[in-house]
């Protein structure tokens, strides 16, 4: 295989993936069963890294699907601080591809002693997370050798998603939904590589980029942001289309882009205030997402299907940064498969 | 007065300010003895730009100083989406220096309405947000007329350790220890301002920085990194340590410079660890912060006096990321006072 193709090849892979998480959502549900029967209504996501995005739609998804609060608990408190005491028994979700993320592995062996319900989801289910967590959920995306993570970022989402519908008593939705995704999003990969290929050689020479959403959509500025940093080596910052107007859109200029992420739901309009505020810096504007075609004016559009359930767009409005970041990685030379200094395991404190 | 004199002189007058806030610091004792009538030991914390910065320094202030539990909520999720039921009865501590941002009053209007107990720590107590709020406390920065925020962020931190330190029963502590910061930083500002000017000249042509810190420096790393975006274009992301292990790594060169905040606390190794990273790849760091020194091998150095209290050594080191971006600033041939196509107060949703 030639530089790239594992990377594009598990890029493809993530429909297959998502059916081989759904034909397992009776362990989702399990999931939401432990919690029902041990919170009242939160619960705590940890992750780092692409998890970490993964962790930030969760609060949306356990929101919005579940009227849960889902809080990011920070483990640097909990593991090096030793102190979170008020939320010592509320469950954990712990969200880690390899599950030998050190912090992650602490934070539950920790939560654990002090009698709290713990959630593995992780692509090994015989990791030291998996044997640290009560109740262990694999991720199914199957084996990814590329160091970015692709497939299983998508299916924590709908691993996440899943969860907080059956604790709404939506799981069945949810479960058609992420199949008619699944099957939009083979739909939609053809020409959307295309595009996203064609579109980022103009960037070939690009360092820094913003890349702005906001609610359900922030995680996906999120994931797009490392996506380009861990594969182009591009500086691309996400922030919430709020935080852009609080100081940042003064750094724009007709050489710092600006990837914007749009669907149809409440916070749109927000993102078409920030969009508007860009435009004037003359940077040039990536529109991307369900709604892309709702931010007038953009240099460049990137639009994805809608999704059957707006909570699930974040699934479909990654492809195109996926895409991008690898097109662009070949564009500039770098081998989108392993990134210079990083490996698939990050041990990392 | 010449371009930045405001700037600078406000980033002078933050002991003054400070000692300001500390003469009413039985108001902060108010607010402290007000949750805890209306709370189980946990509160939400809300603010845009430099008071989300704040915000994220008062999830360690809270958890180190009084074993709370301080959630930083998702404006968005019960602003936009209309999806925060659980928490809804929990106070709510809202931080805006112009008390404006639409956002921040909106949720605070709405908790309000639902029965949550409500606090406002604004510089303009007879903003909108000062009437939204049940209680309002004035950071008595006095006028801050630079767009940066430098004052105003210093004085929500204390505001914020104060009314921890009190919940903690350690009010007096943290009193005597702020006046002591108050008195380090005037110490130490005349040093600073001028080896900070000396090193931000090599920085002139800089388009892209990280800046890396950990459990109560993130919150710096979040403020210094905003500083040098907004007053200086140059694109500063702000990561954990950890964070930077996961992906952005691979993205640095010795074009790409990275800024770590380090303090003699429990985070000190993952600090460390991921500098010793950064090593490898050859970019160039700026140690800062009252543990600099013990950051081998970096290239330039920006030590910080020490804090009489741990959890308040963010004030002392978020300065040289100030006077930094104020040298910077002017090395590039910019107005610190008022960076392009940005106002004093953020309208923006």
């Amino acid at each position: 295989m030639s530089a790239g193709d594992t990377y594009l090849t598990e890029i493809r892979e993530q429909p297959e993936a998502l059916r081989r998480l759904l034909a397992h959502a009776g362990e989702l549900e399990a999931v939401a069963g432990y919690l029902q029967e041990r919170s009242q209504g939160v619960v705590r996501l940890v992750g780092h890294g692409s998890s970490n995005n993964a962790a930030a739609y969760g609060v949306y998804a356990f929101g919005l699907l579940a009227d849960w609060a889902a809080v990011r608990a920070s483990m640097s408190l909990a593991v090096y601080y030793g102190a979170d005491r008020v939320f010592e028994q509320v469950p954990v979700i712990a969200v880690s591809q390899s599950g030998q993320t050190p912090d992650v592995v602490s934070y539950v062996e920790r939560a654990r002693e002090r009698g709290a319900p713990t959630v593995a989801l992780t692509n090994d289910e015989d990791s030291e997370l998996g044997s640290a967590a009560e109740l262990v959920v694999g991720l199914r995306a199957g084996r990814e050798a590329a160091v970015a993570a692709t497939k299983t970022y998508t299916n924590q989402l709908a691993a996440l998603a899943l969860v907080a519908g059956y604790l709404g008593g939506r799981g069945n939705e949810v479960v058609e939904a992420l199949a008619g995704v699944a099957e939009r999003t083979e739909a939609a990969l053809p020409e959307l590589q295309a595009s996203a290929a064609r579109l980022a050689v103009p960037f070939t020479f690009v360092g820094r980029m913003l890349v702005i959403g906001r609610g359900v959509e922030y995680a996906t500025a999120c994931e797009i942001a490392l996506k380009l940093t861990e594969t182009c080596r591009v500086a691309a910052e996400p922030m919430t289309t709020t935080a852009l107007a609080h100081g940042p859109v003064a750094a724009l200029d007709p050489l710092f882009p600006v990837w914007a992420i749009a669907t149809a739901d409440p916070v749109l309009p927000t993102v078409q205030a920030a969009v508007a505020r860009v435009r004037e810096t003359g940077a040039a504007i990536v529109a991307s997402g369900s709604a892309a075609e709702r931010l007038d004016g953009a240099t460049y559009y990137l639009p994805t299907p809608a999704s059957p359930l707006e909570v699930l767009s974040p699934l479909l409005s990654v492809l195109p940064g996926q895409l991008f970041s690898y097109g662009l990685a070949l564009a500039k030379g770098f081998d989108p498969d392993r990134p210079e200094g990083l490996t698939k395991i990050t041990r990392a404190p």
